[in-house]
């Protein structure tokens, strides 16, 4: 009872802000406090950079209709150039697994983004993704070989399966990224899972 | 060589305010990509809040002209509630702690706000942080008490040794926030310099 003759000061705008941080993925409400803070003691140019920068993210970006990955142009720069190869193209579930895949630079084909992973547990199923749209873009005979890139969590691992369902009768081959144990890794700190995968999917050496 | 062939789509509006959000305190690079495309899913009304808050922040907020605490009104709520006590003066090293101050609900007092600590090593004198306003505030006679309230590390200790050096000849009362272990602490891990203060601070039970 005390507490509420006794709200900090300058509550409404301070508030406002550390109360929206707080929304965002791995930020809770000290660190929300913590960069609302730093933005007070911040310029006024570095504030206005960041507010333009969010306000230009949502007016710009919007989805390539080929590929489905977020782009300012659409077709996106992957799509529209000449120099990646047309006959392949790697399926991922979001956005960003493309920035993950394109910085490696070993990838020279185009991608399709799913916006999602199959899920019957959250209700999500083939006509909630991008699927329909891959399919219509293997139509031509075009593409050679997909590659599944869904994650390798159960949705993943169901996805991939249901696409390779789906695309193998089309005479498109189909190949996943390598399952197996992550550069680094000690022996005895693998999973079982990826363990399994290791031994399962061992190589000539 | 390959990568510059390969810049991520989309990267100007996307990879722009990733940069922002890295710039901010305790968000790296992939936390930075991971809240921008975060906001690329997120409703238009939740990212403009996001950017509308900010740019409030920076016009709204001002500092007190009284304790120098960041507010929308000038004096404060704190300052200008006649329910605080203004015979004592709480000195803060920032505007945040007396967020946390006031969360305990405990002190009935004002505030003064230092921006700052000395620091000789970092070239932080007494005539970079806000103690000649502090001065400024107690010739009046009204101020019979000011806690020292800066942080416990080595620059909130030189701050708290020189204020009391200046305050105390002006006849006020100068105490400081009690050193000693904090809440939960398993002494086994307690620090030496905690321990040290806690043992030389000791109380009757």
């Amino acid at each position: 009872m005390m507490k509420n003759n006794q709200e900090p000061p300058a509550r409404d705008a301070i508030g406002r802000l550390a109360q929206e941080f707080n929304k965002l993925p791995g930020i809770g409400p000290k660190s929300a406090q913590r960069i609302t803070f730093y933005l007070l003691r911040a310029s006024a140019e570095q504030a206005r950079e960041l507010a333009d920068s969010i306000t230009t993210l949502k007016e710009k970006i919007a989805l390539c209709s080929v590929c489905y990955n977020v782009t300012e142009h659409d077709p996106c720069p992957i799509c529209a150039s000449g120099q990646r190869d047309a006959g392949l193209i790697c399926i991922v579930e979001q956005p960003q697994d493309i920035v993950a895949i394109e910085h490696t630079g070993v990838y020279k084909g185009l991608y399709h983004v799913l916006h999602g992973a199959l899920s019957p547990a959250e209700g999500v199923g083939a006509d909630d993704i991008r699927i329909r749209e891959l399919t219509d873009r293997l139509k031509d005979g075009t593409v050679r070989e997909v590659i599944l890139a869904t994650n390798t969590n159960l949705e993943g691992e169901q996805t991939a399966m249901y696409l390779s369902r789906v695309i193998e009768p089309l005479g498109i081959r189909v190949t996943r990224l390598a399952r197996g144990l992550p550069y680094g890794t000690e022996l005895e700190y693998a999973d079982d899972v990826t363990l399994t995968r290791a031994i399962e999917g061992r190589q000539e050496f």
